[in-house]
């Protein structure tokens, strides 16, 4: 096989098969086949586009590619969530514990990487003590013993989707859908999943601005999935405003455990209950999505889900006092309001901006040896719909730091306002 | 200036500007711009074409890319032609003398390269002594002198074309009309030359198969041409069978003798004639391609232009009495017939199979330091639309080696027949 006969066929639009797959991305992974050939194949792959079984191909080929993880010593049905990443979402902090107690078993292995905050293991910090480090014999055993454990990230995974996404970063494409859906299915698959529910975002903080590119991206994972013997479902929700009303590490633990408690602001609250009921369907403990939302607004009343978070944070070292006495979370010292420029109805908010000022007040990590401020971010007091008055308070800034005038501008400018009313957004647009 | 957003505007169907081509060329020569994110740009254009500016940025970038050619010595204008390759065409060993009979300047830089047959310095060293090897200084003066030189190409003529293109060669980037265009158009303005005769071959043995093809090639290097101050034109002429009867060195400067003569086939003399004209427009010699004709062939009956083939064959030192005794160009050991497997009226010829079978004879190239063999090559005795019996002879091959067999069985593949009467092919389908 050659690559440049590879390159030409995609480009020309013919379909390649599973081998002419496997080469490429078992030579690419060798360094027998050149960058400047990858990033031609990518570009035609922008072009052309992928069916669903090269797709699957390459998933699988890029998914056996390094390590993975073997999970077969835990008892049921393994069902992993993954988000494709918005502002403010703390989905996984709900749906952990939440899950577990309808008896799923969630295994997740979860990375720091950079962003608006820390990632969930980053949050999950804000507990004192609370550690992820721990060899696969110790994850398996807690998954059993608790049905919840979260473990950072180690091990080779899919070193080939690693190679070819940060060629794809500096040669223009990043954004084909195959691409994405492939390198998002290769890890789920890698890290042992039996079954996936994934929450696709669309909207202004989202990847995908726009539902219907959301929804083709959806379909491409679904149909990697299924074809892979996975059982995959996905949701489509809405990201044009942050999810809740906090962004931040320790101030989002602290939202998913008022959510937990059934005290949660109502998207986040929808959104979770959601994302349960399908991962209880899919874990085998539900037939449809109304028998899985009763279950889990069961465990969520009776006061299991939330016990099951203390188990949990206990289990791994950390401890689970916040839980009950919120007022333990890590604290910021000063809490800067940030009054609206205008009045009106916020009718527009750009949720990238606020997850951008949120990482400038020191919650994310813009470069990998940045370190975390777990107790910095913004609290928002207006969303999309409410009404503002000029110099009303917009959002607070919890913060350690002096220099904040930009951020405040930043948030500021994140808002847009309306003489009239506006609805509120719909909050989960289809499932698929 | 980032080359991402480079190739990704190229990919999202945005025109790039002067500034962003230059860029992109002066970094990618310097090797500030990896191959990687290059192939991933052609990729890019490969899909989403490159308007007239765009093209003609590229092509002025390339061409000062390295050395260029200052020929402002020589007397008039300095028109020259490019034929996008066939396989037979010895049209430019014709020209060179037609035109310059007319009192234009024809100043040749050409190179040896690989393909079915040499180039035009390995046909001309056919006349034995003759070289061409000489300086700037003697190639100016050999110019305004005869009104007609040929040299080798020296010097470090648009390397940025030449990186492109070796990268364009392994990534299914090659076939992109304005990539291809800026490529042919970048050499012929290193090259010097004020006005651009363009002959766009299209058929079984050219690069462009498909006439509409090849008609917009022509029209993007006509647009190249004259929004960069070079008045350029082209013709579209048919290569669905080899440019009249030899291919190979010694052979084809024969033919083209004879067409200078008066003598040649009809295919052959007629392509000439016609680039000759326009080549006299172009040279502010004619008005109009009709006068243009006439005064071309007033200096082909008349002897002119075979006075001037000997007066240019001895002033670069060759034995120009085979001009007048073609019984004097070297010959091969042995000339086999090649019989028809078949009896009907020949329908269809592979000229790419037929330009391939010189080859394999040693008429041409197939790696750099392959010797050629002058004297080795193919004479037809059939075309498209004439009648052959089974065992009459298709083919003659004048050869000095034995090994022949999968030679002769090549021509004989390259050949089909009809029953019925088949029309001879139109030679000229365009010009624009």
């Amino acid at each position: 096989m050659r690559m440049v006969d590879i390159i030409s066929r995609k480009r020309d639009g013919f379909e390649l098969s599973e081998e002419e797959i496997t080469w490429f991305i078992q030579a690419y992974s060798k360094g027998d086949i050149p960058d400047y050939q990858a990033s031609a194949f990518a570009m035609a792959v922008f072009f052309q586009g992928m069916t669903q079984q090269e797709a699957a191909a390459l998933t699988i080929e890029m998914a056996g590619s390094g390590d993975q993880l073997d999970l077969s010593a835990i008892d049921g049905i393994k069902v992993d969530k993954h988000s494709t990443g918005g502002v403010g979402d703390k989905t996984t902090l709900i749906l952990g514990p939440l899950v577990a107690a309808l008896d799923i078993p969630v295994a997740k292995m979860s990375g720091r990487g950079l962003g608006h905050t820390g990632g969930t293991i980053d949050k999950l910090e804000a507990f004192e003590g609370f550690r992820t480090e721990m060899d696969q014999e110790e994850f398996v055993h807690l998954v059993n013993k608790n049905k919840l454990a979260v473990a950072g990230q180690s091990g080779n995974l899919t070193p080939a989707d690693k190679k070819l996404y940060s060629l794809r970063d500096v040669t223009g494409t990043v954004n084909s859908i195959p691409l994405i859906a492939s390198s998002v299915m290769s890890k789920k698959i890698a890290a042992g999943a039996d079954a996936i529910v994934l929450d696709v975002k669309t909207g202004s903080g989202a990847f995908m601005e726009h539902l219907e590119e959301a929804k083709k991206l959806a379909r491409a994972m679904v149909d990697i999935g299924n074809s892979l013997n996975r059982r995959t479902m996905a949701v489509i929700s809405n990201m044009d405003q942050p999810l809740g009303y906090f962004v931040g590490n320790a101030l989002e633990v602290k939202e998913a455990v008022d959510t937990l408690r059934g005290n949660g602001p109502e998207d986040l609250h929808e959104l979770s209950v959601t994302l349960a009921s399908h991962m209880a369907v899919l874990g085998g403990k539900a037939s449809d999505e109304q028998e899985g939302r009763r279950l889990v607004e069961n465990v969520l009343n009776d006061g299991t889900a939330l016990e099951k978070m203390k188990q949990f944070v206990k289990s791994q070292g950390g401890d689970s006092a916040p839980v009950d006495n919120p007022d333990l979370f890590p604290s910021a010292q000063k809490q800067v309001e940030v009054p609206a420029a205008d009045s009106g109805y916020v009718s527009r908010m750009q949720a990238a901006r606020i997850g951008q000022a949120a990482m400038m007040l020191g919650a994310g990590r813009a470069a990998k040896d940045d370190v975390i401020d777990y107790a910095a971010g913004i609290e928002l007091k207006a969303k999309i719909g409410d009404y503002v008055a000029e110099g009303e308070t917009l959002a607070v800034m919890h913060v350690n730091q002096d220099d904040i005038k930009a951020v405040s501008d930043m948030i500021q400018q994140a808002y847009s306002f309306s003489p009239s009313e506006v609805e509120k957004p719909e909050l989960i647009y289809d499932s698929i």
